[in-house]
C-alpha cells in the first residue's frame, strides 16, 4: 500500500477512474476575476475526457474556455470517517452548438440539474470538455 | 426568491453560514506548482472564520500560507436532484505551534480524518484560519 506524507493510501490510475465515475458530480476550479472559484457540476466520464454541461454565458462557461482547469469528485462517509477524493487536472476546452462535436455530446446521459438548462437544453447548453491529463486520489480508510 | 442566471436559488449570507456549519467537510482551492489543486478538509466554523487543521509540510500547509484561498461545502441528493453548495472566499494564514493563538485553536472540536495527524497531533499540526470575507451560496431545489 503507497501512502502520502499524511497517512492516506494512493490511489492508481485505474482505481480513480473507477470511483470518478461512480458518482454524477464533481466540484469544477476556475478562476473568476483574479479569485479562486469552485462549482459543483454534474459530468460523465467519456473514455479519456469528462463531459460537463453549462449554462450559455454562465460565469462557469466564460471561465472555463481553453484553459487549464481542475476538477475533484469526492465521497465520504462521516460516521466512519472514511471516504475518497480524486482530482482530474487538464485542459478544458468549449464546445457550441454550431460544432459537429455538439450533437454527439448531446447523446451522453448528461441531464443537467439546474432550471433552466432543463427547460431549454438545445438553445442554452454548452458542453465543456475535459481532458483528463493528470489524475490523482487519495483514500482514507478507518483508523483507531 | 433570487434565482442566478442558471435559475439557482441565491443564498442569503446567514442561511451560507448555517449551511457551512451543518458539515464537517468542504474542499479548499489551493495552487500547487502553478496549477490548480483541490483538497478535502475538516474544518470548523468559528465565528467569522473556518478553522482547519493540516500536516506540517504538507503540499496543503506549505501552499496555504498568507493568500487568498477558497473553501467550499456542499450536500447533493442524488435522488431527488436537491442540493446547496457554499463557497467562502478569503485570506488564510498559518497558525504555528510557536503563536499563543495554537492553544486556543487546539480547543476547537476538529479532530483530524488523516491517520498520521491522529497519531502525534501536538507534533505534526498546523493550523489554517480562512477569514471568511465572500461567502456565497446557491440552492438547487425540485422542478419538474
Amino acid at each position: 500500500m503507497k501512502a502520502d506524507s499524511t497517512g492516506l493510501r494512493v490511489l492508481s490510475r485505474a482505481e480513480c477512474l473507477e470511483l470518478l465515475a461512480s458518482v454524477p458530480i464533481g466540484r469544477i476550479v476556475f478562476t473568476d476575476r483574479a479569485l479562486p472559484a469552485i462549482q459543483p457540476v454534474n459530468y460523465v466520464l467519456d473514455g479519456n475526457r469528462l463531459v460537463i454541461r453549462a449554462t450559455a454565458g454562465s460565469k462557469l462557461a466564460l471561465a472555463v474556455r481553453d484553459t487549464i482547469v481542475a476538477l475533484e469528485a469526492d465521497a465520504f462517509d462521516q460516521a466512519g470517517r472514511t471516504g475518497w477524493s480524486v482530482t482530474v487536472v487538464g485542459h478544458a476546452h468549449a464546445v457550441p452548438e454550431s460544432r459537429g462535436e455538439f450533437s454527439l455530446l448531446a447523446h451522453l446521459p448528461l441531464a443537467p440539474w439546474t432550471p433552466r438548462g432543463g427547460e431549454q437544453p438545445d438553445v442554452r447548453d454548452r458542453y465543456i470538455v475535459l481532458t483528463v491529463e493528470q489524475i490523482s486520489g487519495r483514500r482514507v480508510e478507518t483508523h483507531p
